[in-house]
């Protein structure tokens, strides 16, 4: 997750409201896409400008608006003065790093999810914030991203898939929630693969570069931890309401979402738990073989130290030292630092060491 | 347990209710079974075709249909919607990675639970997952493998043992509930004994295969924990569900399956204590060695440097070097080696290093 | 505490209520003691058959019904069956391994409690399975052990000590958790004691054996947090009952228990976090010793290396060596070394090596 | 804290309300002291006998009776059937080992709470039980030792300072827990500046003497924690109640004991966390450190070793060695010596181990 | 964060109300700043003396008193009994070590929250309480430091921006939280950017001094959790008030504020768990490291220590050595030390330690 911790908070000392994007520009040119739709009817405009498409004649009872890159403040207001949204929401909506929630306005509710995918340009996990405002008929998405991830849902409705047209607003909320927490799935498989992968290579022999590996997948799950978490209160808020917006039949669908949610926990703690062990395997395993280490050591050490000391005995150069004059002195010192080796290496042997 | 961590999620972004199965298939030939019962009468009925099984005429009270092998759509569909059963359940029922919970839906409950057995073929602990649907009269099982686990139970019925079919579809239910979670008493208790073997073989000597081996065990625990957990609340729910599906008499039997958990809960969480125990002994034992290895090291090396100093000295080649004429300077030169190494003897005693 | 963690588990696959005795049988031969007392009468009869038991003539508005050993199904199926006790509490009574709890039936209670005492035959601290079935006017009780560890509560009322007798048989279920609890203390002391003795030598210096203790010690305060644990909801939940069987005065003698079972919790988590505490001191304690001994090995090592090396140097045998004819040669080596060795030691004192 | 973890249990087994004192004798001589008050009228009568004390006339609307000592049981037994206490209440006043809690009983509360001071004598941090009963008129304190702690409120009253007397009862009560709690910032306060000592030290040179301090200091703290946690409860439930006993003027003066209670448990979390902190970071220090050491004896055996081996094969007397001859060997060998000895510290730098 | 750990806790045993300052002295010379304000009139007067401040004539709907420095118990005392204000609450103002709180009174809240900002003078990370007291008209700010905090405020009054001027007293309050808690979100991106440096420079290079900074910066991470968590409390109480002093529209409002708090916790949590990962990775790798020095020694000295034996061996000054005399002994001699060398070069590198 390449993200920076920190964010430049350029809003300090500002009044509420104020419009400016915080956070990367991650599209030079937003583009908006206006869907209008019901069981009969349907309108998919693409690319047009906001004035236009805020003006556009309604041509069904369901209006989807998805704006795609969030950093121009004038398109935001416009957006926002045209469906009396709140100051506090559109700051939101420009504001990237915003945790996942639900905020009820007067006719309207205010959602903020997270979606994570694998960037294939920069190799790596990306993150990126969705706003979502659902209203009585009318649905507004903000995307950071040029691309639009919605494409799949948009040709669901062109084609009337899964009766998607025959049910509510509400419905296409729940549709583009699922969109989102499936493509989590994704990610959390690639994660698992990479944690097996870790996990095997350090049974067989503990490196430092998996110790390495390990602490960014940690991370990776903590950052996914603190992305899901909170939108388990989101899902799990709206399946509850009891009035309005959200229908009994969507709330079903809805639990559904909740469920998957509640299994990506489940596997994002497995994780986090595998991955501690991990590195306290590595840690018993490394201290293990120091152990190994020190012991080959110290036996080679005590082997040759008192067999070396002797040969320095007799190196010395007294004129009187009587051993050096027998007829097998030589010999007997050779058998006598025999006996020493074979006797250490018996005891060795009898503490285990060798 | 052998099960991977990661599984594909092949339904991403594909709307809801879209029957695919996810997981291994451990059942090439789904097996039907139909069991009509009721005080008086019996009928059982084995590997029917679907068609044929669900038109059959109910011969009794009761109708319980068990399905072995979950990978065929077809089949999972056709007795959806015999029923009227929700197209999300059926999703779940085939998707072998959902965690155990109980849905409530109009007319039906869906439960899913897990069981855990020692699977002798491949010697490992193994996870299937079982989905029950009940409904007034009826009672559907889904089991991801080919043998029938409830073989045991149909045998109660057809012999009307513990007057099984004197009571209500909800005490199958029980029964069913009871016989799985009976059988994870097994996993624990072969769990159980492991712990021990490893325990007392870590306290005698520390070896990186008991670790291994205790990592293992940790893993274990942990599966078994997520396993668990989730079915605390699913059998708790249903035990205090105040209206319909569920009888009072009923009731008081899956308090005892719940208290079963509640115990089995206590015991993985003793045993993961216990396991960590025993890693953190290794460490303070290991790192105990350890020092004695050093000591041992030190002292020995100690020991020696001096005294092959000594005797290097005394092996320069300088001309005058006064010593080496002298009549005793070699006894001399063996004793100051002797008092030297008594010397540093003492003071290990002392400083208790030997 | 010895008791192994796995236990048998033979009833997989039965029906419910199939009485099987499950844990060691502690107790060939089972006693029955019937105490039958109020205010003015009492007829304590010790030993008597089951049979003669349930048929006596009540003498008093009370009867107390001890059965001490449970392994026999018959005796406990002929209580059950006179009082009308629901076949899974029959179960419960001979299934040793049961957690502390209290469950309502229709005009009794069930309530499971573990004594702990220090058994001096096998010098081991012993836990025992004590069930209880207060009704209206009778009690049962249910101990595993040939001992009547109620003695005590039977002299006090054959006494009339404490007005025992005055007050009802609510009052003699307090006495019994009151002496059950009370009876912990004493095992908890002898702990304490134990803890401070570690703890005191693991400061004076820290020794494997002494750390192999305090692993005994964190496994026995483990096994006594989980059983007392359940027991505080247990008694807290008979003193927070509103309706029937327990009335105000004993409920403020319940409180009492309840608060010294809160005690105990604190007392032993605090041992625990003792314990942790003193392993954390072992742990630093001796990676300061290693500190220590590698400093010594390593001043050491250091101060004679060099002065080897040169009299190595010395001792080579080349024809032309200038330095091996000076007059002074050896003398000024001698000095070297001396300086060497001094500058050296010098060095490591101001490093604080020495 | 000196105080032995393990308390004897003189009362196993005995019947509840036997009044037996439980821990140290801290004061061989009680004393009474009665204090009746109100707006008008006073009177302060020290070290009457207990009879005297309490078949005194009243001179006042109110009275407190201190008692300082308390293993009298006659004289606890007199005040206790005066004002009619129950004699569980009796029993705990006795016994020095509880818990900080709030009882009700009928007509009168019974509150524990636990005074922590700097006991110059010893030395050492004390800790005391203090026993309150508080009536409609009435106010009964006990304290273990001989010293009133009280003698301020004493003087307060008797001076009338702060409208202490035109208020009712449950304000003195406030005021003695006031004057407990404010105790425990003095030795928070000690604490903290010993923390920060032991940490700075810390930094500048870890030293197992330090450690055994923060160990102590910890140990301190896990003491502190579980004296003034129930303690929160205690006078939160005091400040929550909304029927007699505590009027609501007074509630509000609680409620700022009760925030002082919540910063001082701030205050100990914080300690605490810090004091782990400088655990951990000594363990880094000292790893760091033994790997410096390490390194330093790694890269003097490693410079040395060859230098020796050279000088010891040309110190070997092998007849045929033509190098020995040579006109410049010894100089040639000094010089491959010197290069050897330069590459490796090279090398060394290289490795950034020098 | 270089607040001193323990305060002087001057007021022990003192009555309740007793004006004291307690703290740093932080301003010499308080100031009064006086500012009236409604839609339509204003008047911003600094730096009156007290009496003249309270005595002025209130120009307009809205009255808020800031005073900056709260060593001077007069003026503290002259505002309070102006307001009736309660004595508990004047004393707060003057303690600087409370806790974030809000406190409910007849007719006014006392609020209590830290300002945190990095003080340039003294390089480092400052923290100042701030009392705020809201009644039906008025608000009064008290601040620590002679530098008022609020000049953006005042100046958005004076200009009329973003109709604080339109708005009631409560949304005066919402913007001085929204100010102060904007100012901590400065502060932690500041901090953010050095766990970034630290993380980096401890993944190429553990160094003890990186280890020292991260240590640090946990420090500061567990005083700004401190101080943020009960202001979670705070700013939520104030929003979810059903009643008086907080308006709905202002409420919203306060939303928002919690909504950065969360945050700042979340960030807050994690940056705790990104620090203590890299502790973990600092042990790991120095572990490692340690291992490779190991290594390194052992490799050295076993492979030096036969050769220099051998070396030894024929140093030996014994009459009788017949290899000595041989034509090729040094030769062979030489190619054994060959052969011995390169055959453990090879054993070592089969055991992967070359
Ligand atoms: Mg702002
Ligand atoms: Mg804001
Ligand atoms: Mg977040
Ligand atoms: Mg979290
Ligand atoms: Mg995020
Ligand atoms: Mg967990
Ligand atoms: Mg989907
Ligand atoms: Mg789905
Ligand atoms: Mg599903
Ligand atoms: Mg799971
Ligand atoms: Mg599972
Ligand atoms: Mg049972
Ligand atoms: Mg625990
Ligand atoms: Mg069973
Ligand atoms: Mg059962
Ligand atoms: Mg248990
Ligand atoms: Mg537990
Ligand atoms: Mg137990
Ligand atoms: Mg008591
Ligand atoms: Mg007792
Ligand atoms: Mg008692
Ligand atoms: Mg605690
Ligand atoms: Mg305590
Ligand atoms: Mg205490
Ligand atoms: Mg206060
Ligand atoms: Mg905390
Ligand atoms: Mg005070
Ligand atoms: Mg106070
Ligand atoms: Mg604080
Ligand atoms: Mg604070
Ligand atoms: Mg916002």
């Amino acid at each position: 997750m390449p993200k920076k911790v920190g964010r430049t908070y350029k809003k300090a000392g500002l009044p509420p409201g104020t419009l400016i994007h915080i956070g990367e520009i991650k599209n030079e040119h937003p583009a908006v896409t206006v869907v209008d739709y019901d069981d009969n009817n349907l309108s998919i405009e693409k690319s047009l400008p906001i004035k236009a498409a805020l003006s556009k004649k309604k041509d069904a009872s369901y209006r989807w608006i998805n704006l795609d890159g969030i950093h121009d403040s004038n398109i935001i207001n416009s957006i926002g003065s045209f469906y009396g949204i709140h100051p506090l929401v559109l700051e939101d909506i420009q504001n990237t790093g915003q945790r996942p929630k639900v905020e009820e306005y007067e006719g309207y509710l205010y959602i903020v999810v997270r979606m994570i995918y694998f960037d294939n340009n920069i190799n790596e996990i990306t993150t990126e914030q969705v706003s979502i405002i659902i209203g009585k008929d009318y649905l507004l998405t903000f995307q950071e991203n040029k691309d639009n991830f919605f494409i799949p849902l948009i040709e669901r409705i062109s084609k009337g898939i899964s009766n998607i047209r025959k049910m509510g607003i509400d419905y296409l909320l729940y549709a583009i929630l699922d969109l989102i927490v499936d493509s989590y799935f994704l990610v959390l498989e690639k994660t698992g693969e990479e944690i097996e992968l870790s996990e095997d290579s350090m049974v067989i022999s503990p490196r430092p570069e998996t110790l390495r590996k390990v602490h960014g997948l940690k991370r990776e799950m903590l950052y996914m931890h603190k992305a899901i978490w909170p939108l388990r209160e989101v899902v799990g808020g709206l399946q509850r309401r009891e009035c309005c917006l959200i229908s009994n039949t969507t709330s079903i669908y809805l639990r559904d979402v909740y469920d998957h949610i509640i299994q990506m926990m489940d596997t994002i703690e497995t994780y986090r738990d595998i991955l501690s062990g991990i590195v306290d395997l590595y840690l018993s395993v490394a201290s293990n073989k120091m152990n190994e280490i020190m012991k080959f050591l110290t036996v080679f050490s005590v082997l040759f130290m008192p067999l070396t000391f002797i040969a320095g005995v007799y190196g010395m150069n007294f004129e009187y030292m009587p051993e050096l004059k027998f007829r097998y002195g030589y010999l007997f010192v050779l058998m006598v630092m025999g006996v020493c080796f074979i006797s250490m290496i018996l005891f060795f042997k009898k503490r285990k060491w060798l």
